[in-house]
């Protein structure tokens, strides 16, 4: 058993969760009728231990990395994408920044291991863990040392991010490739078929989904792992942006912050977390479902449930960041909205 | 047949759909990747006929009115409701007023029929048809003069709200009673059981509902209408803050603006306004399906799939305004994302 990173997550205390929900059920509206919000509210005011949660300097972390198994054609794209897209990222032309743009959440951009060096920029977090994976085809995709490292960098990044204020961090990734690490991760953490699992990724047709998947199904069979070692199926499968990102959940739950996954690739590495501290889920908002195949089955082994279904497939964090706005709106009611008493309206006859 | 109210409701030209899905396929991410955002630039570029909408002064439009039905008995909550949440409108303490308010949304309180004065107040608009419907278990809720009046009404309202700016206008409502004109108007017009249109409304016990619905299957053998005279369906069943906002409807999309509809309620206005003029689809945002039991079949009858489902049921255009950061984004993915080619990163082998 490979050694797990200690972190100190705390399940949700109970104790305001009598006086969140009086508070949620006085507000100027039929009992239960502001539906997802309302349990939004309640689990923030749990997790903030307080009946005026606020949202404080929210933040996207978009983990960049590459990947060993893109020399063995599991993606439409090629490998070079990743580094251009990080540019792209820092000069503000992504999808990712227009969706953090509007909706006021800073956003970093942490290079775990893209293959290729970048010139340092404000926004560009350096953490590089090694110019990309090895190819989990032929042996681990990182040694376990390597591993270690991420997770242990990314709860740093998680820490610091909270230091300077932020309590809703976003987590999103960029790694050509990485459908594959996370399918793995699912198709082992899981349990499943790696058919359950694998989904066209940035674009792939049949028969390169069905490539995909003989791959996977070769890899696994080299590897031989089970559930019962998230922190080996991590260095075997996982990028090192997933690695990274899974440490930066669990610093940011550890350190009482409301997290906000993204579609499948953040699930995965959400899964990993999870694996390790099950506590982990408390904090966590499911942002969207992904259009990727396999994030469907993945949010249900999760028992997530997520706020958005908009058919969106292109990781970066943008679904964290165009859930943002729901989350606001929980807090915003709570805080804001009067109730039948404040407002003198008469309340109802019956429920 | 009643008279129709003429309407100049074009369908969108298609002459720049081809350069727009050239634009939103040469942005930064795999084709289709966005999901449901790019069907929505599609949309609102079409409707703007621009390569660069823009959205313009959004306001949500609240309409107001009583309905004879409560004396019936079938809301939980007492008629002075209606007049006592137009007050918390206009105090801002509603949860309209918050997610307006968070979306920067301006809010227009319609009074199209509340029973009781108001007194003047900047955000309240006199638009009073009467002091309140009919009971339409005995009578026609409105005459068919009060019906177009309500109409025309609206109709100018939208107008006026275009005419000072607006391009994106979300209708909403809040009238006690107003979930059983709703499901009247949607068994006559779609033909359906009266059972398939019940819902809780603000919350119905079991008795309740089986109560609203023997109601409503007494009220519909007593005027024997059909799906073939909207407008006649409309004065016998609709209350006048739903004739008024159907007026409004058809004004926004003549004007060819984006309009946002919200729930059960508003989307039984549209319904009115789509069998008067079907082309009205065309400027349709779909914000939310909500949690009341005859929006998803109502919604599949106008074969419309919304874009939130978060088991909201609370009216006042709360739904419309929590799908605005969507709308939003999609403009902004559109107008702001980088190109392949100007960003410098490679397209895909594939798609």
């Amino acid at each position: 058993m490979t050694s797990s990173p200690a972190f100190d997550i705390r399940p949700h205390a109970p104790h305001l969760q009598d006086a969140l929900k009086a508070k949620i059920d006085g507000k100027t509206k039929p009992l239960g009728a502001l539906g997802r919000l309302e349990a939004l509210a309640l689990q923030i005011g749990s997790i903030q231990d307080s009946l005026e949660p606020r949202l404080a300097r929210p933040v996207i972390l978009v983990f960049a990395g590459d990947h060993g198994i893109t020399q063995d054609g599991v993606s439409s794209f090629p490998q070079e994408v990743t580094y251009q897209m990080v540019l792209n990222f820092l000069s503000g032309g992504a999808a990712i920044n227009v969706f953090a743009r509007q909706h006021g959440m800073a956003l970093r951009v942490v290079d775990a291991g893209v293959k290729g060096e970048f010139q340092p920029h404000p926004e560009l977090v350096d953490a590089k863990i090694g110019h990309g994976t090895q190819s989990f085809l032929r042996m681990p995709a990182m040694s376990d040392v390597q591993c270690e490292t991420a997770i242990a960098r990314g709860a740093d990044l998680a820490r610091a991010e909270i230091a300077a204020g932020s309590n809703v961090l976003g987590f999103g990734e960029m790694g050509i490739g990485n459908t594959s690490s996370a399918a793995a991760l699912m198709s082992v953490l899981c349990a499943l078929q790696p058919a359950q699992c694998v989904g066209r990724g940035t674009g792939l047709d049949d028969d390169g989904v069905r490539r995909k998947c003989a791959i996977l199904e070769q890899a696994l069979a080299l590897h031989s792992l089970d559930a019962t070692d998230p922190m080996r199926a991590l260095a075997v499968f996982g990028g090192f942006e997933i690695a990274m990102m899974a440490g930066a959940m669990l610093g940011a739950a550890e350190g009482g912050a409301l997290l906000l996954i993204d579609g499948f690739i953040a699930t995965s590495a959400l899964l990993v977390a999870s694996r390790l501290h099950p506590a982990i889920i408390d904090y966590c908002v499911f942002s969207h479902r992904s259009g990727e195949a396999g994030h469907a089955r993945l949010l249900e082994e999760l028992k997530a449930v997520p706020l958005l279904d908009l058919g969106m497939r292109l990781g970066e964090g943008t679904g964290a960041a165009m859930a943002y706005p729901i989350v606001v709106a929980a807090v915003n009611f709570l805080n804001q909205m009067a109730s039948f008493e404040s407002a003198g309206v008469s309340e109802s006859s019956q429920g």
